[in-house]
């Protein structure tokens, strides 16, 4: 049996606890804040194709309660600890959910028992990247969410962790020179990884391709202080999907295509070239396409100005901004056996505890499988060295 | 230099002469049938984001008008013979066309130039599976209008061309019994190849999960008359970008998506468990990103029904399913070097005259580019052999 490093995993997810609003918002807005109730009186909310029945005759679980939101977690989003066929498609309660979902104590065991050392989690009820807040009418409120969440991550989840919870921070969406007023706060007190989105134009902000350069302030503060921007899959609140009745397995089998859309637009954009020292990594997108789309880019490059719009012709072809580019797998063969084109230095490695697609609590029997495509120096890098390197985390 | 055998194209463009159904159309159909006309009063009409505007301030040009529809066949698509430095967005005339896109002579001529022994031709104004006859009023007009257009394809641009050039017919696809009978009277005058949609749920037909099997019968005639049915890409009538202010390069990177959603449709649709002698080929996506694709696919698959859908959990994983399918590319480096995963035999090539993307006339420099990845007998099956056999064509 092949000797498996300690795992750094940069893609997990926090459940956040019911009492995070409630304790890290300035006093004045936690009436208003976020919170959560069982049951109560039926609210309808829609999220994408996903309708949502707080109360009613739906069975009683915790319901996320703000602005005009009611939200449960899905039973997919936090089954670590259930089997396969334990699982459903609905609302899932705190009391039913495996602590390690929520609580820093479980959450290292858990780790512990998977080989895992350092891990970097998204948000839960907030979005991927956060769009929740950017979608409220109350700016101040959302801002104030913002803020008190990072408070929480930075000096709970990741502060109670003796160093094992590595802090991912998340910013105002909607105004980027807040956004980077919070990235550069965050980074004063060590945090080097932010949360975006990966099609912020699906998610009704302006896109990097704003040719005013909305963004800019945002990616100045990002690669000014060296912080990571990361971006999940589905972080621009978008899944794509054939046809509404498509099996579910249709849907999973294409949740890289929004980071390839991403991968598109970021390599046509000129935000790299603008911004050299900025690092990008894609969450749970996986890297076996890259290859093939990184190919046709720099095809259309070559092509001429027809193709790349104002930002879009890059000096170098697309490909060479791969070395500001960072991919995370967690069980993708073909794209370890095609590493040469992201570069064995660029890949990194995740769990997904607690969602359905996650390895845990056999990660190191995954990695088994796909570890004979590296050698111990290359397996070493996609596991721990690179994730380490990229955020700065030392040895 | 590397010999480079003669080529069979499966992924061409025929750019319909103006006098196709005024000459083939049945004679009471005529003058309600499709017709060219130069100028004339304007017409405004949208198809997808694109909006032909016919007469007014715009260029004089040539306009097919047909029920409530006026389109231009646009440069792009029709640029065979013109530098990139050349090119235009925006409507072409047939006069500023190269004859070789409407003109089986000329079109000979130039697959001569280019080392193409044979080619099969997609059709441009009814679009890419015949979807414009599916969306118009009148039914039988549009049933006398598929008719025609396969009557032309067989008797005039087929039929003139020596053997040359490969028909590919098209169905009335509002109705599958009719789909099956015209699959049924075309393979009867020895044609093999039949065009259909990617995505049909995206032009408004059932799609391939339909649970009352609505394409079941066009696939059974397509299986026991061995027709393949080739899927172009954007035969859905549907291109996936990142946002409207993306540069044309990122959809020009993205057009192979529409085809990994088809392909992630086929995969878990049960039709090829169904139907174990029918083929598919897919045109112009390429194959680089199919092997990312099928490891996720059978991953999703091992995990159970959960995943699957009614006919999502074949008997066998999905990329056993790889055998009744086919892929075409035209510079995929990197497909070719994966080329164990779709299978040497079922990797075939085309040229994309008279399209932008085509390598015309130059497409044996574009061959020698990537021969280096083959052996001789490889490259063989790729530029010929494989369309041969797939299309029954001998030698």
């Amino acid at each position: 049996m092949r000797e498996i490093p300690l795992i750094v995993s940069l893609d997990d997810h926090v459940i956040e606890p019911p009492h995070l609003w409630q304790r890290w918002l300035p006093s004045r807005h936690r009436a208003a804040g976020p919170r959560v109730e069982r049951d109560g009186s039926t609210i309808q909310w829609i999220q994408g194709n996903q309708v949502f029945v707080k109360g009613g005759d739906g069975p009683a679980t915790d319901w996320w309660v703000y602005e005009d939101v009611a939200w449960a977690h899905q039973m997919l989003n936090a089954c670590a600890g259930y089997a396969p066929d334990e699982w459903w498609m609905g609302p899932i309660s705190f009391e039913q959910m495996r602590p390690g979902c929520y609580d820093v104590a479980a959450r290292l065991a858990d780790m512990d028992l998977n080989g895992v050392e350092a891990s970097l989690c998204f948000p839960t009820f907030p979005r991927f990247a956060g769009q929740l807040f950017a979608e409220r009418h109350d700016k101040e409120l959302a801002l104030a969410c913002v803020r008190a969440y990072n408070d929480w991550m930075v000096d709970e989840w990741a502060g109670e962790s003796d160093g094992h919870l590595i802090p991912l921070c998340i910013v105002p969406l909607w105004d980027a020179e807040l956004a980077a007023e919070e990235v550069r706060r965050n980074a004063g007190r060590g945090v080097r990884a932010v949360a975006f989105s990966e099609l912020p134009g699906k998610v009704g902000l302006p896109t990097i391709h704003d040719p005013s350069g909305y963004w800019d302030p945002f990616f100045a503060a990002c690669a000014a202080t060296g912080t990571v921007v990361f971006m999940h899959i589905g972080s621009g609140s978008t899944w794509i999907t054939s046809s509404p009745d498509a099996p579910p397995a249709v849907t999973g089998t294409l949740v890289f295509m929004t980071t390839a859309m991403a991968l598109a637009d970021w390599l046509f954009s000129g935000v790299l070239v603008r911004f050299p020292d900025l690092r990008i990594c894609f969450a749970e997108g996986q890297i076996g396409w890259m290859p093939y789309l990184v190919e046709r880019a720099d095809k259309l490059w070559q092509k001429g100005d027809v193709w790349g719009g104002p930002n879009g012709r890059s000096p170098e072809p697309p490909s060479a901004y791969l070395r500001q580019i960072y991919g995370c797998v967690y069980d993708d063969e073909h794209g370890l056996a095609s590493r040469d084109v992201v570069g064995i230095d660029h890949i990194t490695f995740e769990t997904d505890y607690p969602h359905q697609d996650s390895t845990w609590p056999d990660t190191r029997a995954a990695v088994e499988r796909f570890a004979p495509l590296l050698s111990d120096d290359e397996l070493r890098k996609v596991l721990r060295d690179n994730a380490r390197a990229l955020l700065d985390l030392g040895g």
